[in-house]
């Protein structure tokens, strides 16, 4: 499917049919997911992959009971590093290491970039940055399931807490911040399938600048 | 270009060879950014589109002089919404009645649930709120760029106090977040460009739960 198309056909469903996606579906949206943007290339933030029945509903209470919990045929949760410890630098910088064939020591002045940029700032800057990170990661995802035809609803309307306390998001040093809940839409019992995408008009979204007078 | 070739064609090309970017490619990156996935819909963000160097060459030094922001052919700024006002409530509700041909009576239930939603929380809370929703359209727009064969480079690399200066945008309640610089790669000047992508390994990356024993 092209680009706009996808981007037109697919809607957040309140709604889905249980239907199971095919585990190649999937394979490929986390695919196109590991290959975000990412500020410096760090992906600080995990995905917690969930397609288990027992615990979809049990995280669905701490989703105000939302029913895309129950039928979504797989969960994603995004979650963001809580802060950037000296160790993810470390364990990234060994990484890059590795896959590129070259030593350590030859990323000394990116490392020192990463450790300057990231170590002095606080942790709730961290994470706020670590959060938009794993923004870039959802657009992706979304529009990675639409090139699948598959539905994909973000919802921010839960518990984080609640969701890291079940799903021992903590001991990971992971925050929960957003739900794609990964399926098929249930048109007939969802109003919003047949509803108009709204968008703003072009011109009240892009500012040309300098104004032309 | 299909999605996953699109992502592994695009990288941050740190020099670009200031070619222009025509028009028509220009219209299909904002469209399709204009159609990024958006929480209630609600667009908290816009798009500064700047291609004048005169005014690319004041921003430069609040950028750290860094090459792109004069090579490329086209900046485009997300600026997020620094506050949710009342206001931006009832002209996206305005908008959408308008689009969808019902009375703004009708939604009367979905504007509640904003409201109650967003205007109950701290600006620290909604300005970061909108950021992230800034950063679905950062990753769609990337996504777009490559699938256009056009680079974009993701920048965070600048002072967005500057930015906001000179491009007047605290009148505008807007505070810039992200640079996205649009053009193409100058290959044989920038060692990023024949450098491997890497990314986490996919267990790495994934957390599958409930565990399995």
């Amino acid at each position: 499917m092209q680009l706009i198309e996808s981007l037109n056909w697919r809607y957040a469903a309140k709604r889905m049919n249980g239907t199971k996606v095919p585990q190649q579906k999937i394979d490929a949206i986390l695919q196109a997911t590991l290959l975000s943007a990412s500020s410096f290339g760090l992906q600080p933030y995990q995905v917690i992959l969930i397609e288990d029945e027992a615990l979809k509903k049990q995280l669905q209470p701490a989703a105000y009971n939302q029913p895309q919990i129950i039928e979504a045929s797989h969960l994603m949760i995004f979650a963001a590093y809580e802060n950037i410890a000296a160790e993810h630098i470390e364990n990234f910088i060994s990484l890059v290491a590795s896959k590129r064939k070259i030593p350590v020591e030859g990323l000394a002045d990116f490392k020192n970039v990463l450790v300057n940029s990231l170590l002095s700032r606080t942790q709730e800057a961290n994470f706020n940055w670590s959060a938009r990170q794993a923004y870039i990661a959802l657009g992706t995802a979304l529009i990675a399931a639409a090139n699948e035809k598959v539905d994909a609803t973000p919802m921010e309307g839960f518990n984080p807490a609640a969701f890291d306390n079940i799903l021992g998001l903590k001991e990971k040093g992971l925050k929960s911040i957003a739900i794609l809940a990964v399926g098929y839409r249930d048109a007939p019992a969802d109003y919003m399938a047949n509803t108009l995408k709204v968008r703003k008009e072009m011109e009240d979204f892009v500012i040309n600048l300098p104004e032309k007078n």
